[in-house]
């Protein structure tokens, strides 16, 4: 079916043109005007796959997922649970340039849905899936007899959740480097997970 | 020396005049025309105290620091170590009103810092801040022996802060409540301190 593939791949152009635009002016300078102007496109056209400011911030908000997630998926295939987790988590952690980007992105959302409640529903998506995430984490290790003794699951999904994303944000400030984020995830996962040894 | 009193008293009212600037419109719509306006004062009168952005924002950030520092000091007061570490750390979760509004204010310096290498030096102040009392929460508790075994100081503050200011996060954003806040606080405390029960 090339037409339904045409038809992602310039969605897939379009989130990354809205990209663009936040990265250089905010949530704010969104508009079916500037992403037009930014992808090269009439914004009639534009209108056809996405029509409203609200459906080009869900689109930024599902690239950021997608691409996540697929190099998650990409990145964990083979490893044992225990790396597998530290490899899914650094994906979301500002370990290269890639993901400072992806960092800038998600904190934009971040930022916006603070002062105004519609942004939240775009956010939603990013913030429930790592949620969920972290609560697949913490609920498989415990199924597995691999989280560490007395721990709640539920309580540690949000407190893994809270680590990961003060980490995000520390190191996109530049307050910390590649490695202090990595110290500090690898004594996290040392201690919530049994029997684990300091990853290589 | 009832000048200096007053002088610093005004110093704190044109400081609350930038944080409801900066409630209403973002850091962006700091300047001394809109503070003025905010006050009450001619521009004049106002530049005799605070004459540029930069000092207007950095006046916002001391009294950001000088609230929960103050606040810290009342309600550790007489408390056991663990007890007032806790109680310290409470002062920058968003657990009330007073708490969710510097917490926005927080919030706000940290998105520009990150698009604005000059806000870097307001903020300096409120991320150091933080950092250092993580510092000293981990060290004094090292050396009283009260921190778990195997544990590093330095990467226990760099997690601790971590861990803080993601519940900050997802408490300003409502994705957590104050009891969820709390229960991962105590999560955390719990592992790193020796010989710690739950607290009411």
């Amino acid at each position: 079916m090339p037409k339904v593939v045409d038809h992602e791949e310039r969605r897939r152009e379009l989130a990354e043109a809205v990209w663009r635009v936040i990265l250089r002016d905010g949530l704010e300078g969104v508009s079916v005007r500037a992403v037009a102007v930014e992808a090269g496109w009439s914004t009639g056209a534009l209108r056809h796959y996405l029509g409203t400011k609200e459906e080009l911030l869900a689109s930024a908000a599902r690239l950021l997922e997608e691409r996540v997630v697929a190099r998650m998926q990409r990145r964990t295939g083979g490893l044992a649970p225990r790396e597998a987790v530290r490899a899914a988590l650094c994906e979301v952690l500002p370990l290269d340039e890639e993901r400072r980007v992806e960092g800038a992105i998600w904190f934009a959302f971040t930022d916006r849905s603070l002062v105004e409640p519609r942004i939240s529903e775009e956010y939603q998506v990013v913030f429930s899936g790592m949620r969920e995430l972290c609560n697949l984490i913490t609920r498989d290790m415990a199924e597995m007899g691999q989280l560490a003794p007395g721990l709640d699951p539920a309580v540690e999904a949000a407190r893994l959740h809270a680590v990961v994303d003060g980490l995000a944000v520390h190191g996109l400030l530049g307050r910390m480097d590649e490695a202090g984020m990595l110290a500090v995830l690898d004594a996290h996962l040392a201690e919530i997970l049994q029997n684990s040894e300091a990853p290589g």
